[in-house]
């Protein structure tokens, strides 16, 4: 999930006193809730990596710091020496610019640096940071803001992936640990309401990020685009309609899936979403709690790309465009604060109370990441930052689709209606959703 | 490169006597073109599968047989007896609802039916299906004829990979052999006509098939879309512009590649488009007629979409959407005839005049297919056919580009500037150009 | 299936003229007797390389006669033309010293040279040699008469991996074409006579050859060895037999299999020997008559070394050490006469004669090879010879076990007690069978 | 490197009471020793597998413990209830009798159980087994017994594995991690003395196991075998000499290597031993100090098998047979106490005095496993054990080689002149040296 800055076109003013206080503790609070996530884990829980997409917590804390030191702190803190010579080779994650790596595919063989010499790095770059922010604030130039900025969203993009990779790691243990020790939340299986159409008037509409704030590169450039006429289902899909799907024998019937889509369900022999288990004819879903009974009610997570369109077209219906579904949310406007997010602790969509207005539409926001039917390409006038920093985002837009929306498991002040996240059909470890359009 | 039937909208009426008259003409035509293509091969040629994107000829003659006994004879020609019961198993491509066949990657591993077995095969079931045509003509169903012409564009398609296939088998050979023994056409040097830039409005714009004729289902539903004023070159790329990329350095500098392409780079070594060799200083390509030094007026082909995109980007520009593509190429209304088509027996895009008129634009179809930054998913309306059938284009739609205008391997009667081509974006054994805009 | 040279001590005399016509004889027939086995097949049979282990037939027949252009007609006739320069790169098998080749993997996607080609290139060799052996012969030195005699065994070699890897590539095909189109010789299932033990005396035995006549290096030097007391069985196992062990369920557990075997068992579902298929309860074999019901008298093959072992497991014996094996062979005699060989054009092993002499140990030449528990490794006292020629025989000496007594597709002038075949422990497609010891 | 327990021709006595309070040291002792190894490293280290052959510390210190309480606290203590019921899954190594179990290629991705579960595990079995020592052990049956000297040889087994696979674990950190924090031992380079050739007279000899005392059941049944006269050299190739051929091009010139390991050395890039790395024209290895310029006095290790087959090759030489190996080491009867052995801490093979007596035969146990010319397969006479611990040694006797005298990993009390350990010829993370033979 990489992500980018807004090359705004006019420079940024000089932030002022009270944007320099409030930069340092945002800084703070973005690096603290990193850790925060972390601090339920054991040191062994930190370094393993049961598969390739998957990135050992230890090496997110580590990533996430050196990126503040290699863009900002070798930059713009005069005399700043690195914490460890060796560290911009085992924390780069992408970057050719910035040289040579560890393999993607042996992040989880490094037990070294343990994670106490992680805890150790972030908070020496934290300490210099904070000295930076408040010794030179008033003359850094926009270009460390934007950065700056950056480097909290790309922080946060981090925090989601903490938390799934996280429940990845845990979910390949028979033992089934728990993260949280607490009761899950909406236990209560009332049903979730039953569905319904909302018409969206086609027509040449603008997309695309305008106005104030952070977007990434990827949101710009902001320009008209036309769909026809269509109906957005009010809610997302769940899981009691998912098994429906199921039970009319879904995974076994070629029809309804793309061609690639069929060899993988042939191959890993896939009969339900990642992390579901039938035992003794009821289905469990592995979860931050340990293995949980599913909740019928909730929104059905953890499918591909490919099981989402199998869905739709088993339904006779189809899934949106990124187009139709920015367009459609621009007009419904959802509230945030209604949606599911990291800052919840939840971990898991929650279910839409048997009372939520059916003439609107909900669980835009949070919740669940909801596959588009469009191509991660570049927006008509797209254009990729200078430096590695135009590495960000720009070389991974061909063979993955988009999602929007966001999770309830991304940070409620990093998610927009124009945010553009991405993955490849056949990746299932995210919380990602289905919303049916027609 | 598979393709679908129009559903259209209305019923076809029954075609009259002439039309059946010419019915039986044009499939004894298209037939008789794909045995003739094969005529310059060894019976050896026609066997191995040095690829897994390559079908050995003797499958593609099989394969398409198979098509008219499957669809048609045993559909609609009472007392049918299929020529060989194995043969559904070996000659089915990827058509789940026809039931198990030979993996695609054993397809080179078959010795066996011959290929006299093969051309047996070929004469019986064009034999039955002109009696067919004879006798039974005026109370076929306009179904029948729905498939009749899908038999035929299918048979088409099939020619352009045989062109493609055979060419990639006789180059894996290091004895170099030439399909054709005349003289390349080509082989005065005369420099392209610069290339110039040509602006199309943007607006609102219809594309995709309307009207009589055949199409894929593909290129159904027409529809509007959105584009803004862009600008398309007038002509394909050459040789001799690619190898300016090359020469700076291109396939060493990671910053103008997507991030997967630039991974095949590493992998595969690439250093020139497929079929290229240096050999003392000088850069050859392998052709129809062996190898020859390459013909720097013409345009490049054999790139794969991270080639043309990297080739782009270096460039500063980008590659057209299929919708700029499509709006442009409507506009321009290219005269067919000026194009290379499979016809020609050139097998190889021919370099423009010098004498060009700049302020046409050239190329658009035939010569090499033209890579679209524009995924291959389905148009607003698609709807995929009832059957078999409806396996033909649908479950591709995802993880494809799509290329527009056809090559000089594609029959000239089998284009359209609807057509919608699509591959994996390292795809390089076809015909593959590029084709700037901005 | 290498070999390998004798580096006598003492250097050869010169032939005398009975023996260099009989030279020229035998060049002759041996070279007509490779042809002779490919007359059956198409050209699409030559072509393919269904697995990693079979080389196409067209290759066998250009890489046998490259060992001759190579190593004689280059060496020792003046003013010889190699027949085409690319020949070398394309049918050198293994030699380093010869310089680069077609990787292994990829001798079946060559369609090129043409069979035909290959014919000629065989005829011109054929008569080069005829002219150097009439012409040359007096002033030949003894180490042309080592190379040419090397040449004869190498060329017979191959004669018996054609058999086998025909053998293969007709299986491949769901036609299960007949490579023979008379019947079957032993279709009266007459039962095998129930096998006996034969005692054999340890002791100190010598073993390896000696004396006068062509061995393979490996075979030298001949060397004092112990062994205790053993029994030896005196028949071949039979299908019958196997047959039992396949009724026992052997194929379903692990406690009769070596790890690595159970693994492949595992992998590979093997639950019969190789090229056998149930249909309708009975077992049928693919042979080359096609498919044809399994003789249950004759010797089981196509079974690898860890179905072998598992087989003597289960039966509480073992197989026998190389050395038992030949010390065994040395003390009964057998009469080569008796066993069925590669001029018998048969095939198969056969069955044993219900009345054959139940204190005679038959079937040890021909018929099948018989897996020992020995790992190829030299011999003591093992030297290979210098050049090119030290490739044959000596850099595979690890990880494959030794192979005894010939098969029923071994020329019968090929084998020797003495002589020692070797494959790794996963191999089935050459004619490989049991004996048991205890 | 696994083993199994003698079946001793008559039942084993009841030990006496003396014996039986050894007994419970001795557990104490052994099981001391494998967790005294595992206390330098932190949590994250034991996690963590960076190849298949590596398995995690902590999977190490489970399955021992697993071994103990399956095959005897199960079997003979009365109302025992497992540790944990998922323990068998997770921690059975390779038993297909006792069920399924985590693949191999997984045991890198659990994070949990903790270290510090599995260290109470250790502590609650050892508790048990004292227990089950202090109050039964006058009633125990001779088969406990079997059992319980078996459970201690195959702990120190994994002691020996900890020991390599830490030292693998930490190598592939860039940081180079240091286990131990004083200084290596033989710093001093004095050079090594020279080999001498010590005789060895052929004949029949006695080899395999008799006697008192632990034996695993592959060094049974005791047997004559004979060799013809050779010679040994009387210390192990050293460094330096190593580093000569390594100057001679010997890992460049196919002529000294077995085929397969040539393709290895292409396709692995080998230039060196494992762990050697060139800096500054410096060589140094990877050690339990860090990494340490290479001491040219001490015996190379960490060669596979064709590494030592090559260097022998090249010196004219040869490696020696086990059963030429066991031969001389009776003869020669070295002292226990002059090796480098486990307990030393030393973990590398020491240099031999510059006045080691030319006449003797040195480093014969401990220092460096000798990679020996002889497949691991059955003495004659093998039988393996009833039940699961029929499967110790057994199934994997094929495709493996011999390795002699154990290492400096190795316990001292665990090695014998009979031992016969064994690895596939491509190994190098054990301690593997090399001892020529003519
Ligand atoms: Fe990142
Ligand atoms: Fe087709
Ligand atoms: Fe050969
Ligand atoms: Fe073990």
């Amino acid at each position: 999930m990489p992500a980018f800055l807004t090359s705004a076109p006019a420079p940024l003013p000089q932030p002022a006193l009270a944007t320099r206080r409030s930069s340092a503790d945002r800084f703070a609070a973005v690096r603290t809730q990193s850790a925060a996530l972390c601090r339920p884990l054991l040191p062994e829980d930190t370094v393993v990596q049961p598969m390739l997409d998957v990135s050992p917590p230890k090496w997110h804390l580590a990533h996430t710091t050196w990126f503040w030191e290699t863009f900002l702190l070798r930059e713009y803190l005069p005399g700043y020496q690195v914490f460890h010579p060796d560290y911009a080779f085992l924390f780069n994650s992408y970057y050719n610019s910035l040289g040579s790596r560890v393999n993607r595919a042996d992040r989880g063989t490094l037990s070294r640096p343990p994670l106490a010499d992680v805890y150790a790095y972030r908070q020496a770059v934290d300490a210099a940071m904070q000295q930076l922010l408040a010794q030179r604030a008033e003359t850094l130039p926009p270009a460390f803001w934007e950065v700056f900025e950056l480097g909290l969203q790309h922080e946060q993009q981090h925090q989601e992936l903490l938390a799934t990779d996280m429940k990845y790691i845990l979910s390949t243990s028979p033992l089934a640990p728990a993260y949280l020790n607490d009761k899950p939340a909406a236990d209560t299986c009332l049903p979730a309401p039953k569905a319904t159409w909302l018409p969206v008037a086609g027509g040449v509409h603008r997309i695309g990020f305008e106005g104030e704030g952070f977007c990434f590169d990827n949101e710009q450039a902001p320009h008209d685009t036309y769909v026809a006429d269509f109906e957005l289902q009010n809610r997302l899909v769940t899981n009691a309609e998912y098994l429906e799907f199921m039970a009319a024998g879904g995974y076994q019937d070629f029809r309804y899936w793309l061609g690639e889509g069929w060899d993988l369900v042939q191959q890993q022999a896939w009969q339900a979403p990642l992390y579901w288990l039938e035992r003794d004819g009821q289905w469990l879903r592995f979860t931050y709690h340990g293995l949980q009974p599913v909740n019928m009610a909730a929104p059905v997570t953890h499918v591909s790309f490919y099981e989402a369109d199998a869905y739709a077209q088993w339904r006779g219906c189809r899934l949106p465009t990124e187009q139709e579904w920015e367009i459609a949310a621009r007009q419904f406007n959802p509230n945030p604060a209604a949606g599911t997010f990291l800052e919840s602790s939840l971990f898991d969509p929650q279910p839409l109370p048997p009372d939520a207005a059916p003439d609107q539409c909900h669980q835009l926001l949070g919740d669940a990441w909801e596959w588009t039917y469009s191509a991660y390409h570049p927006y008509p006038g797209y254009q990729k930052a200078a430096g590695a920093l135009g590495e960000y985002n720009g070389k991974f837009m061909v063979n993955q689709l988009v999602l929007r929306g966001g999770s309830c498991a991304t940070p409620e002040s990093h998610i927009r209606l124009t945010y553009r996240n991405f993955f490849h059909a056949d990746k299932r470890w995210q919380f990602t959703g289905i919303r049916l359009a027609r």
